[in-house]
């Protein structure tokens, strides 16, 4: 898809469209279910780990493996707490150990050497796809059982993103190369 | 780009790559500078608009509009408050007249009829971006000054997403469009 680079802001001069809010439509439907499975290291804010909930039930995530302490604020996270399969583990090498031999590429979101760019990157459909902690990010151990690495570009300062906002582009691009599942 | 949809989670057996954490890399840099401007209907949350901020500098979007009330929370919102130029206005309908005299498309992100999918929509590349309020969206009077509406598919509960999320998709796939400016 190429992006319109046009002088003119309205090209056609057709009758306007007219657009009436439909909040909470009924959701797109996948033709099967999604293989995705999220994954997140100890965060420090149980708020960061309630937004990806809401994210990843809007994105039908099925499966959410939150690592650490991790505590659902569901005035953050919605429905989705209650829609994502979520489970709640010490620590995510063991985790990752048991999504690798349930044969799911280990691709992680960070700011790495050898990373891909997001854009760039076509996900397996079967992926476990691992959020780094806010501050700390993916732990030199875990970096280093993974397959793949992903990195958002950056334009500008801060130069990094909020966690929640940097998995919802990554849960989007998979989305967008499975658009129905 | 087509992801790849195979049984096999590791189709090769070469060499396992290495990743190294490095953490606030350098940004991509851009060939010119963005002409996207993003405008944010007045929002309930200061944390929102902020958090909003923060990624529109890490995109190297250049301008924001924030209507009603805003106070930015730079704990939040980081280097993006010193970065973007930030403007605050009381309301969304003059500042969409004049970005329209400026010759930016106006395109709304919201649940509405009309609306055309995010991931199949070519962005002008003078685009304004028009966020909406987390509870009440954009109301009918904007969404009728609007060339586009722009919505992010969704595939499961809660069914619409944080605003801060959402925007930093619509910003993402901006971006994805447009990676050099």
């Amino acid at each position: 898809m190429t992006g319109i680079d046009s002088d003119s802001a309205r090209p056609d001069e057709t009758a306007p469209a007219t657009f009436e809010h439909t909040r909470h439509k009924p959701p797109s439907s996948l033709t099967r279910p999604r293989e995705i499975v999220l994954v997140c290291a100890p965060m420090r804010s149980n708020v960061n780990v309630s937004n990806i909930i809401r994210t990843a039930g809007c994105c039908g995530v099925p499966r959410v493996i939150a690592c650490g302490d991790a505590k659902i604020e569901t005035r953050v996270a919605r429905d989705g707490a209650e829609t994502v399969d979520l489970v709640c583990r010490r620590s995510l090498p063991p985790v990752l150990n048991t999504l690798r031999a349930e044969r799911y590429r280990l691709v992680g979101l960070e700011q790495a050497s050898g990373s891909q760019c997001l854009p760039e990157y076509a996900f397996p459909r079967k992926t476990a796809l691992v959020i780094g902690n806010e501050r700390t990010g993916l732990a030199e151990d875990v970096l280093a059982m993974l397959d793949d690495v992903v990195e958002i570009p950056i334009y500008g300062l801060p130069h990094s993103l909020n966690v929640a906002n940097a998995t919802a582009m990554a849960l989007y691009e998979y989305c967008r190369q499975y658009p129905s599942g």
